[in-house]
């Protein structure tokens, strides 16, 4: 392995290294905080717990979340020719294409939420370049096909990871506070559930599900996909970057260097589904610090997206059994973590309101 | 009983039987047109059926709640008496003018939310009309101790009643189309639980729980407390007005009027918690249809939350261990709502888009 900056492997091994924990004292200073104000001690239950961890983050017990964005990725996958997926290819950028003109569920529910939306191509197969409104960083016109061996090589993905830890870092720069992941790949649930089987260590079977609408016999087969994949890449848990580059993708890449840059930046990200999930697995792996910014969303009806959660050690927030991506979940928490960092730092005490505590 | 004109009771039954059911043909339309937009069919899950929904009640498959209100009302109880509350009978006023002076956990999450906040005086046992910003509409200082007699007569219930359908019809005239409920009152807890251990079957024990923050102790005294006022009222489940004014509050009759006038005028509402919850069963009991109007907010770690939802019918959207009340789950809800609607009011279909389908 070369870990000299002249490999995107060596930068991004500096960028890593740079990433700090989060403030413990802070945390109980917040804690303190909030059971001073008025309402019942812990009485709005794992909302002051979400507001404490933003305190733990941002290093104050005022903590906002007023600026929100999504970092969308989009990136096309070789698996896709092993018939993994029920639609074409071409609907990846004919959806960056969606994305961009304001039709996506996404930038619905995003501007709902008050949040920005950041389109990024780290590698459609298709050029996106005349497309008003997405950020070009292509490194491949997609993966190859992991089946066959690995989707992409190391520089590749580290490049890849480095274009997220960059794109954080421009927005945590631009005052951003509270960054979403979100993910557009036709084939990417594929990818999702090779890296889960790794890094949550669990077999192909639990955690392959229908995606975007596959039928039980095609569940099936996509699970046999991934255990060629795992098989014919000889993938190594401990070596994180080899994993993801060997059955990851380009997106998927991209976004573990979001929730990177956002830890570097001390800026709280939000894992969407499963596809962020994954990413989210392997931004712990390669970076473990991270875990300490990550919120969860929602609960995906995929069914890896439990395995994947459990590995994060994260609890969902939202039940809607939802299992788009697109980074929909993410924009529907951000309105919960935003409520919770308005309570902890609008609401008066017992003593500034002249409220009576318990027994008195 | 006089059903006339003359009595509160009267007129409560004109309105209830003003109360029409939503439109199934518009619920159909809705799907039929989620259907079409750019994303797998029902992948966003519960979020689509929360929209076909609000296009039910509102009659249009491009609804929108831009404006919401959560209608705070406030009360006191008898049964404090009794010794059921942590907190003293003071905290009710105290809240009060911390609502008004937005120094509260509702005051933060509704504008986290962007909704307004309504607070409104039915049974305070302190004056606060001093208070700008209360709605001063108080039918008694207080109810009477449940455990020893009906809390309220029919009328004064009647009439609490009536001032909650007023409130959302004002709130709809003023152009509101989501409204969630809300409460103050040191005590209710109580009242929620015998409510809901009559209008959802169930036995004081299971539906008794720790409310502001009893211990073990005094929350078995607190479940014979509320069996000795089941007794005592010799209450019958098919007097749902009965049942209501003997062992509920002046604040919950309140509540379950904004509910029968939001149905009344077509608006969709949102039950915040346990005391709301059972204000919702005290709604439905006394006017069924307005069961279509009702969306649920999060599931209260007060256990008897889940009796109360299970008899609505209605699930949990967010799981996070709240039990604080004061509209606060249910503001919290208001955004997953309005990006419902965006969603559906706003996504461009496949055919728009120029995205092809799955299998093209």
């Amino acid at each position: 392995m070369n870990q000299t900056m002249d490999t995107y492997e060596g930068q991004l091994a500096e960028v890593v290294a740079a990433v700090c924990g989060t403030d413990a004292g802070m945390e109980e200073a917040a804690w303190a905080r909030l059971d001073s104000l008025t309402k019942p001690p812990r009485s709005l239950g794992r909302l002051e717990a979400l507001a404490a961890r933003v305190a733990r983050i941002q290093g104050t017990d005022r903590p906002t979340v007023d600026r929100k964005a999504v970092v969308l990725a989009a990136g096309d996958h070789g698996v896709v020719a092993e018939g993994v997926a029920p639609y074409p290819q071409d609907v990846t950028w004919q959806m960056v294409a969606n994305f961009v003109a304001g039709g996506a569920a996404i930038n619905q529910i995003a501007r709902s939420s008050g949040a920005d939306v950041f389109i990024y191509d780290v590698g459609v197969v298709s050029d996106v370049s005349h497309l008003d409104g997405v950020e070009i960083r292509k490194i491949a016109p997609g993966t190859a096909n992991m089946a066959l061996g690995p989707a992409m090589t190391r520089e590749q993905c580290a490049q890849a990871v480095l274009v997220g830890v960059e794109a954080a870092r421009s927005l945590a720069q631009q005052g951003y506070r509270l960054l979403g992941t979100g993910e557009m790949g036709i084939g990417n649930s594929t990818a999702a559930a090779a890296l889960t089987a790794v890094f949550a260590d669990a077999d192909p079977r639990d955690v392959v599900g229908p995606g975007t609408g596959l039928a039980e016999q095609g569940i099936a087969h996509k699970a046999e996909v991934v255990r060629r994949a795992l098989i014919v890449n000889h993938v190594a848990e401990q070596d994180s970057l080899g994993v993801l580059a060997a059955v990851g993708g380009l997106e998927i890449a991209m976004l573990a260097g979001v929730i990177i840059g956002a830890a570097e930046e001390r800026v709280a990200v939000v894992a969407d589904g499963y596809i962020s999930g994954a990413a989210a697995l392997a931004a712990v792996a390669l970076c473990p610090p991270v875990r300490e910014y990550l919120f969860p969303s929602h609960l995906s009806a995929e069914p890896g997206h439990a395995l994947v959660m459990r590995a994060l050690e994260l609890e969902p927030v939202l039940a809607l059994d939802m299992r788009l991506g697109e980074g929909t979940g993410a924009a529907l928490v951000f309105g919960i973590i935003d409520a919770a960092c308005e309570m902890l730092s609008g609401m008066a005490t017992f003593a500034e309101a002249g409220v009576s505590g318990a027994g008195e």
